[in-house]
């Protein structure tokens, strides 16, 4: 069994990464002292985030391929960065596994950590291993954005327009499938959307950064419990309420299967994980979002309303309470 | 059992936190955002580290109480900025835990956490809850230092003397007292000072800054894995060896049963968990190290060696190599 410094060895030359000491760069100490030294830029601020990807809760290792793994532990996090409108720069990762996963499981983590790191633009300047009966990867995200310029929760006003990225639901179609055909499934090629919205998530970085600089939204989240529950903390945190037009709620996930649209409906209201962007922007400014972004949709699916926290759902000209049933790690029945 | 956003409205109640907005603050955006915003000082780099505290692995949960492996998860990390002379500022935590283990055992972990934030002057600016089915504490943490003045591992030369902070094996000794009586060894007050070490063990961040700013020692490491083994890491990090005397190591860790000093030397050598300072001072400045730093001793233990990676112990006149004894997660009998 290899022993703790050839294993961190081995993701740093894997993983893309800041090792050892360039004094006159931004990153003057990498992996390979006892902290990492960063060089903050005048006129940005900072913006970190954390998240943790755990075995049984996140993912299961007889059906989640080791490489998704790893790039979703990245993903997940940066998905915050994304909502805060900020470029994405450096990560720390703290794995926790069992002896039996140091060897092909660990490199195929390491390699789609990897990809997703190089997608994102992003490098490890940390870690710590240790061992473990189960997977448990946490990671801190570090990004920029210049001063004053990051988007919140917090900004959203009566009148402005809801507006989400992508389609909704996919990644909760792609963990059905997953479950119902089993691991063969995440090694179709070309795997369909349902199960790389599910596997390898694309956190909209681009579009975040976007939004914060040209100063188009008042206020952003990401989706990553479901809009039944990521909408109420959005309104929570901005003071206001909205409501939702269920027939412009864009839908993700189709299935080989026929598939009816109340429960590809249900998927996006409540299913988790499809880290779109959830953003409000003044009803002046609404002309001026583009139908796609970098080939992304971006569809106006409510309004702001002033009745603080109550969300609504308007379906077929009726207006109900849209109840919270997306994801909670710690309800009864999660 | 309380929801997933009550946990960590709890634990941001119990420690200290930044939460909501100020944007005129250092930190304009706290909990409660996809992410914190914060805004670094000019002049000053950031120095990051993470460490995780693993059920099994880092502790019991039938030995160690909630409130120690609170305080330990952050005192841990924190020992990687005092090492690296950065002052402390924030911390993220992600937290998986059973649901069994949210109500008094997470209340009493977020005291101890809460203590050692208190104490280390750090605050909490993130987090991640889940549920998996042991304990799983992941900390990332976030100090600054003057550009150029932090302390690395890699700037020690031939002919420096070596350092130690405190006295090393008393973690060790006091691990072994909490094997042999049991948790109740946990509820002795006064808590016996090797037990103290073991549990809620006392980052040398004070030393470490002082050092750094004085620009005494030229290189640093903080005892976490034993000396036997972060010694071999600071001399291959130099590029130097270095010879050890075996009399002058303080040892502590003073038992309540007749011990013999061969144990005690075996413990303060290959003993994990010290989190004492060791560093390099260069022979003229060593007359300027007191024997006390706020009545922690700073002992002479050794001088470094041109011998590139040679760690040798000299003990009653002979000389012999190092054997790396200490704590290795991934090591065979770990």
């Amino acid at each position: 069994m290899p022993r703790e410094y050839e294993l961190i060895a081995r993701l740093a030359r894997i993983i893309p990464a800041h090792t050892g000491l360039a004094p006159r760069a931004r990153v003057p100490a990498g992996i390979g002292d006892d902290a990492a030294v960063l060089r903050p830029r005048a006129g940005y601020d900072w913006v970190v985030s954390t998240d943790a990807l755990v075995e049984g809760a996140h993912f299961l290792s007889a059906l989640h391929p080791a490489d998704a793994v790893g790039f979703k532990a990245l993903a997940r996090a940066s998905s915050d960065l994304a909502a805060m409108g900020a470029a994405p720069l450096y990560f720390l990762l703290t794995l926790s596994l069992p002896a039996a996963k140091t060897g092909a499981w660990l490199n195929k983590f390491a390699y789609g950590m990897a990809r997703a790191a190089r997608r994102f633009g992003m490098r490890l300047v940390g870690g710590d291993l240790s061992r473990h009966d189960a997977v448990c990867a946490a990671v801190t995200v570090i990004g920029e954005a210049r001063r004053g310029l990051t988007l919140l929760r917090s900004g959203a006003g009566p009148g402005d327009v809801l507006f989400v990225s992508g389609r909704l639901g996919a990644a909760q179609a792609g963990l059905e499938w997953l479950k119902r055909e089993g691991p063969r499934a995440a090694a179709r090629r070309p795997l369909p959307l349902a199960l790389r919205s599910h596997l390898y998530p694309e956190p909209r970085l681009a579009l975040g950064r976007w939004l914060a600089q040209m100063k188009l939204a008042t206020a952003a989240i990401d989706l990553s419990d479901g809009l039944s529950i990521d909408l109420p903390r959005f309104c929570s945190a901005s003071g206001i309420g909205a409501v939702l037009h269920a027939d412009a709620i864009p839908l993700g996930g189709r299935l080989p299967t026929r598939n009816n649209r109340e429960r590809a409906l249900g998927r996006a209201l409540h299913g988790g994980e499809d880290y779109e962007l959830l953003f409000s922007v003044p009803r002046r400014f609404a002309s001026r979002i583009p139908p796609r972004f970098r080939g992304v949709p971006l569809t106006r699916i409510g309004e702001i309303t002033p009745r603080r926290s109550e969300v609504l759902l308007e379906a077929s000209g009726q207006t109900t309470t849209l109840r919270p049933l997306g994801w909670d790690h710690f309800r009864k029945d999660a």
